[in-house]
């Protein structure tokens, strides 16, 4: 935990530029984290993600925990060694994915019982077995196993997912704590989960009684972009940032479109992740600083341009529209690859444009401009 | 044409270790060429091929007429600027790719007549539209457009099609001159293909009249490694290597298998291309010194070596064969990437071993080693 620690280089209304430290080195923030779910960021090599200025990923406690298993990553040094990834990690608890599994899985007090959406295998997670799995895994920071409920849940049920992740929360300190009285301690910090749907009071009631019950490195804002409108999420953003300690890293779970990254800055949060940029890459759509561009349309067959005019990225300085386009259409890997490379590129460049204009006080100016190009152009029908 | 050259640096026997000139930089051989049959050695980037060593890779011209087309890529600049590949590049005609098409194709000597293996729509090849491709394409050296066929064939068959080939490289020949003298020179090198199937004296006859029409900057020897024996294969090339000039490249074309190259070079061979090791990588075979490794078997799933001791390309000084084999299980993107890697880094190190053993005067006994031990342990049953 002394390894972990967060400056406030600049703030400018709620947001602000930092410096996140973990045991594998720093995090300039506010920072995009990609996610990679399996072990890797799909159809991209660490040594891209050290390329593009990707300062830390993620993983996936339940999928790790399906295929290969965290144990066989335990015996094979840990996600750094296995993944040839030595930055910082994150690795997300599974709550999201076990909650997903409609119709495989019960819920109790005790924990969730569900069957692998792989070969239908009965598993169970408990707050303290998903805490064992993500210290055989190893990553810098672990999430709190967490009750994770549609975007659109009333009140009553959004209480009581958020009042159990509380509860959960706790059995979760304590079996990091057991642990690492009985095999010595981890190099790795628990970050809590503030949920509570979109419900200001829920989420208010939430923020006060996990920053009471402890000072912890850092926050986990779940349950929002699950569903819910814009304004929803952008109002229980206010209400959150409201309550949790300043001094801390906050970090807006699954969230990755470039306008909520940049509406989720003026509202503090410094951290954020998604799948978005990979698998709408892998799917032909490509963020450029207009707006998104569907690459497998005909209007791009001879377009000799980059990309995104001024991008910067790999893809954007060595290929036109009309290479990635012509890739997309005979189904090339390398297709899917550049379209990675060139979104995670852009969200991580995102927040580092955003760092660069906080600190120079321009963030209200910077953003206003950024949305209104990015929003200008409609997304054209795909 | 005054753009290309060869120089022997050292010959051993058969083998030599040479420099080949061309318009886009000079390939030191014998070396291996990675295929990139659409504009992409599959599942690879460009800078990947840069970093592993290779010089020269090859494109496809029947693909690429069929997807994006020809003129769209002249259009764009040629195929160097399309794939964001400044090295030499060599494009094959398309005639084993038409001839493939059993059913789809109708031969005569006029050319072949066949329907698109993508959506049946009607083409036709002729020496000369061909030509006309692969100078749309612009690479710096292009194939004649030949009459292949499978590696049994009886003596009749074989004699017609390697006659036939014949007459079509004095059209090729005839289709680039009318083309320089109407567009102005080309910085394009034609290479004649020796066909004749694995009847010496067809392959001798054809080697023959190929050398005396005229004194091309390089040869391919075609219709090899298509279902013949090994023994026969080897045979041909001995027979071919005594007839061609000795002062200019031959390209072995379509053989990538580790074994082969290394008896190729025995005999002569300067330059060789092959799907295989991107092929087999997809399908999670590696080449290693002690053979072929299948890495999705079940024996690998804690191995922490890397998948060839002492390889040295980027995927062994990276990633355990553990963290290889779970890519392939869970159907990630970057196992492709890996094993492709490794693969391509493999011939073309291969290669530039076997040409310092050529310059070093050691290519007799480095051979035999390196071949017994690549052929000692069997290939594991998949």
């Amino acid at each position: 935990m002394t390894d972990f620690g967060f400056s406030i280089e600049q703030e400018r209304g709620a947001a602000r530029a930092g410096v996140f430290a973990t045991p594998h080195g720093a995090v300039d923030t506010p920072a995009f984290m990609a996610v990679g779910t399996l072990a890797t960021v799909k159809a991209l090599d660490p040594e891209d993600l050290q390329a593009l200025g990707a300062q830390m990923i993620l993983a996936n406690a339940y999928h790790l925990h399906l295929r290969p298993g965290d144990e066989a990553i335990r015996e094979l040094g840990g996600l750094h060694s296995f993944m040839g990834w030595d930055g910082p990690i994150l690795t997300d608890s599974g709550g999201f994915q076990v909650f997903s599994l409609e119709g495989l899985r019960t819920v109790s007090e005790h924990g969730v019982e569900f069957r692998s959406h792989i070969d239908g295998s009965p598993h169970a997670f408990t707050p303290e077995s998903v805490v064992g799995i993500e210290r055989n895994l190893g990553a810098d920071v672990i999430m709190q196993f967490d009750h994770v409920i549609p975007g659109q849940s009333d009140e009553a049920v959004a209480r009581d997912a958020s009042e159990r992740s509380l509860r959960w929360l706790a059995r979760c300190a304590a079996e990091v704590a057991r642990l690492d009285s009985e095999e010595g301690p981890s190099k790795q910090t628990l970050f809590p989960i503030v949920q509570g749907g979109i419900h200001a009071s829920l989420r208010q009631a939430a923020a006060r009684s996990i920053r009471d019950s402890g000072d912890w490195v850092g926050y986990g804002i779940g349950g929002l972009s699950v569903g819910e409108a814009k304004p929803d999420m952008y109002r229980i953003l206010e209400v959150v940032d409201s309550e949790l300690p300043r001094k801390r890293p906050r970090y807006l779970m699954g969230v990755g479109f470039p306008e909520d990254l940049v509406e989720g800055v003026l509202r503090g949060v410094d951290l954020f992740d998604c799948v978005a940029p990979t698998r709408m890459g892998r799917n032909g759509a490509a963020f450029t600083r207009d707006g998104r561009l569907n690459i497998k349309r005909a209007e791009f067959r001879l377009d000799k341009r980059p990309l995104d005019d001024g991008g910067g990225g790999s893809a954007c300085r060595r290929f036109s529209r009309a290479y990635i386009r012509h890739l997309f259409m005979a189904d090339e890997i390398l297709g899917l690859r550049l379209l990675s490379l060139h979104n995670v590129h852009f969200l991580v460049r995102l927040m580092r444009d955003a760092r660069d204009a906080i600190r120079a006080g321009t963030i209200d100016a910077w953003s206003r401009e950024w949305l209104a190009r990015y929003l200008s152009r409609p997304v054209p029908t795909e």
